[in-house]
C-alpha cells in the first residue's frame, strides 16, 4: 500500500479548521506509505527523488482533479429485492396504506430479506459495495433495520462486517432493529424492544458488529421514549448514536439527538430553528439526504442554508435503501444538494467527505488529503471543484484509491 | 448490418396504435437484416433456423430487458465550454443579470463556439455523441443556437451533418439560429431576422443542414411575431417547425406551435389549457424537459398528466446543453419524469422512444421495435420496465445496437 501519486491537476482538501472550505493545496504529489498519506502536495513534489529511490510504485494522475472519497454517512445496503413497483404505485398518488396492502414497504423488504439465501444477500450487498467504489464512495455507514428478528438483524450485521474485511471499503456498521415494530409485536411493542436490549446488543457487543445505535424516530414508527431508551441501551453497550429524525413531522427528534449528544441526527427536513439550535450547541452533525426527498417526489429539503448559517456541521449521505432513495450516486447527491438545497460546491463536497466522517466519529482517519490520514481518493476527469455537481450524477472517478490501494473501477 | 439477437429478455416495443403502451412481446429473438428489424419475438424464434443456415452473426442478450434506443428529439450539443460556475451562481441566488454581468449566459457559450478551433469543437461534440450513445440513446435532434452569426451557425450545423457521417448515432439538425438576438443587432433586430432569412436559410437547403426551424420564443427574447416569421421563412425552405415555447411565461408559443401545424413545442411548464387544448387538435407533439427544470433548481414542470388526460402525445427529452441542462442521460430524465410530473414508467419510456420519434417526424423508422424499423435498441440489466426510473439514472445499457450495428459501449 505504497504509492506515489504524480501529475495530480487540482488537489483539494476539505480543512479541518474552517467547515464548508476546500482549499487548493499546491504542488502535485501525493505520497501514500503503508495505506496513509504521508505527504502532500509540495512536500511530496520534494519527496519525490527520495521516494523514487526506495522504488515506490507510482501513478500517473494525469491532470485528475484529486478529492478525498466520499464518506457516506448514512446507507441501508443490507436487503434482498427491489421495490421498483412500490416507486410507480407512489408517484400514480396511491398512498402508503395501499401500497403495503400491495405487498410493499419496509415488510416486504423484511420478507424478501428474511427469504433469501445467506450467499445470495450477501452477494448482492457485494455488488452494492463495489459499485459504490466505483462511484467514488470510499466509506459508509451501513445500517441493520431490514431484518427485523433477533437472527435477521445479527444477520444483516455479520454480513457487513464480513464484507468490511473481504471488499476495500471502509465500512462502520449501524443496528437499527427499531426501524419498526415488527408486526408480531404490534400489540407487545416492549417485548421487541426487550429483544433489542437483551438478545441483540448484548451479541452486538461481543462480536464487534456495529459502531453506532440508530432508531426510526416519527410519531407513528418509534416515539420520541422508545426512542431515548433503545439509544441508551445502545450507549450502555458502547455505541454512539445516530438517529431518523424529524423527516415526516417536527417530532423532536434532532432535539433528541443532541440531548443524547448524538454523533448526528439525520434526515431533518422538519427541524425546526430550535431544533437546529440545540443540534449545534451540543455538536451534533445534521446528516442531510436530499435523494430521500427528490426520490418521493417531495419539494420540501432540509434547511440547508439555515444550518450552514447557524454555525451546523452537514454531512451529506445516499440514504440509499430499496424504499425511498434507490440512490448509491454521491454525485447526484451533491447536484441535489447544490440544485435544491442551494449549497455551494464547497460546501457540499466538503458535507460530503468531512463532514461525513465527522458524522461518523472517523474525522481523523478519513475525509482529508492531509498526513496522517488513510489515503482513500478519488481522481475525477474534471478541471475544477464546481463542475462535480454540474455534471447531475452523471460522472465517474477516473480512479478510485481506498486505503493507499489503486482499484480498477 | 445483419445480427440475430437471442436470448432476449423482456421485450417491450412501444405500441403504434395506443398512446403510452408498451406491451411485452411473446418470444425472445430479435432478427435484423441489413440493419432493419425483420423479425421479432415468436416469429423471429421461428426465422431462427434460416437465418443460422445463411450465417447471421448472433449476440446472446443473457435475458436483457430489451427496449429501443432511446430518442432525444430536443438537445443542444454543439458547444464549447461548460458553464459551470454559472450553475453555480443560480444556484447562491444570482440573477441571470449578475450571470451575464459576470461573462455568462448564452452570450458566453456563443464567445467560446466562435473562438474554438473547429477540430476542438468537432471533437467535443463527437465525445459527446458518443456519450448519448453509452447512455442508450440511439437518435438525437441537435440545434444551432450557441453561433448566433451567419458562419457559426452554419458550422454548428455542419458539424453535426459531418458527425452524423462518422460516428453511428441517428442525428437531425435543426436551425436555432433565433435562439437570441445577438447584442449587435440588439438595436436593429431586423437585421438579424434578414440574416437567418437571406443568408443563412439558403445555405441550410441547398446544403441540407438541418430539418427543422425553431426560435426561443418568449416574451424578453424572441416574439411571437418575430417567431411566426422565422418559422414560416424555415418553412418556406423545406423545414418544419419545432419550437421553445411557454417555458419562462405562458406566452402562447404553444397555441402558435398548433397554429403553424409545428411538429413539437418544446418546454411548456406554463402552458395553459387552452394551449395544451389546441396543441392535441393540431396533433402538435409536446416535448417535455424535465431535466431544464430540475437543473434549475424549479420545482414547476411541465404538466404532465393534463396533457396526457388531454389525449396529448408527449416526447421527454435532454434538454441537453451547458446553461439550463447539463443532462445527456435519459434514464435520469425518466426518473424526473416519474418522481417528479407522475408518469407512469410505461408512459415515459414510450415518450422517450416513440414520443421523440413523433416529435421528430421519424416515427415510422425509429423508436419501435417491429419488423420495417431501424434496429435501434438497448439492452439493459434489468428485470421489469418500472425499473428503469427506479435507478435514478445511475444505469447503464449492456448493450447499445444502432443500425443493427453492436456498439461496444
Amino acid at each position: 500500500m505504497d504509492l506515489l501519486i504524480k501529475n495530480c491537476g487540482p488537489i483539494h482538501s476539505p480543512s479541518t479548521e474552517r467547515m464548508y472550505h476546500m482549499p487548493r493545496l499546491e504542488g502535485e504529489t501525493i505520497l501514500v506509505l503503508g495505506g496513509h498519506i504521508v505527504a502532500v502536495g509540495e512536500a511530496a513534489d520534494a519527496a519525490m527523488c527520495q521516494a523514487l529511490v526506495h522504488g515506490v510504485p507510482e501513478l500517473n494522475a494525469e491532470g485528475a482533479l484529486v478529492l478525498p472519497g466520499f464518506v457516506d454517512s448514512h446507507t441501508h445496503p443490507v436487503f434482498n429485492e427491489l421495490r421498483a413497483a412500490e416507486y410507480e404505485m407512489r408517484n400514480l398518488g396511491r398512498s402508503y396504506l395501499e401500497i403495503q396492502q400491495a405487498g410493499g414497504g419496509i415488510l416486504s423488504s423484511r420478507r424478501s430479506l428474511q427469504e433469501a439465501p445467506r450467499d445470495t444477500l450477501k452477494e448482492l450487498v457485494r455488488q452494492r459495495l463495489r459499485h459504490f467504489l466505483e462511484l467514488g464512495t470510499t466509506t459508509i455507514e451501513g445500517k441493520s433495520g431490514y431484518g427485523l428478528s433477533v437472527e435477521h438483524e445479527l444477520l444483516s450485521l455479520r454480513l457487513l462486517k464480513e464484507l468490511a474485511g473481504e471488499e476495500p471499503i471502509r465500512i462502520r456498521g449501524t443496528l437499527l432493529a427499531a426501524h419498526s415494530v415488527p408486526p408480531e409485536y404490534r400489540e407487545n411493542r416492549e417485548e421487541w424492544f426487550r429483544q433489542i436490549e437483551e438478545e441483540i446488543l448484548p451479541v452486538v457487543k461481543r462480536e464487534a458488529l456495529a459502531d453506532y445505535i440508530d432508531a426510526f424516530c416519527e410519531p407513528k414508527v418509534i416515539t420520541l421514549d422508545e426512542t431515548e431508551r433503545i439509544c441508551r441501551a445502545g450507549m450502555s453497550h458502547g455505541l454512539r448514536v445516530k438517529l431518523h429524525a424529524d423527516q415526516i413531522e417536527a417530532y423532536g427528534g434532532g432535539a433528541l439527538a443532541a440531548r443524547l449528544q448524538a454523533l448526528s441526527a439525520d434526515h431533518l427536513e422538519q427541524i425546526d430553528e430550535a431544533g437546529i439550535r440545540q443540534m449545534v450547541e451540543a455538536g451534533t452533525v445534521f446528516a442531510l439526504l436530499p435523494g430521500a426527498s427528490f426520490f418521493l417526489g417531495q419539494t420540501k429539503h432540509a434547511p440547508a442554508r439555515n444550518i450552514i448559517e447557524a454555525g451546523g456541521c452537514i454531512a451529506l449521505c445516499t440514504d440509499y435503501n430499496p424504499g425511498s432513495s434507490h440512490i448509491q450516486s454521491m454525485p447526484l447527491i451533491l447536484t441535489l444538494a447544490t440544485s435544491q438545497m442551494k449549497m455551494s460546491a464547497e460546501e457540499a463536497i466538503w458535507a460530503a467527505t468531512l463532514g461525513g466522517a465527522r458524522a461518523m466519529g472517523l474525522e481523523a482517519e478519513t475525509g482529508c488529503i492531509e498526513a496522517g490520514f488513510s489515503a482513500d481518493l478519488a481522481l475525477w476527469p474534471l478541471r475544477e471543484l464546481n463542475e462535480l455537481p454540474y455534471y447531475a450524477g452523471d460522472i465517474r472517478p477516473s480512479k478510485v484509491i481506498s486505503g493507499g490501494r489503486v482499484l480498477h473501477v
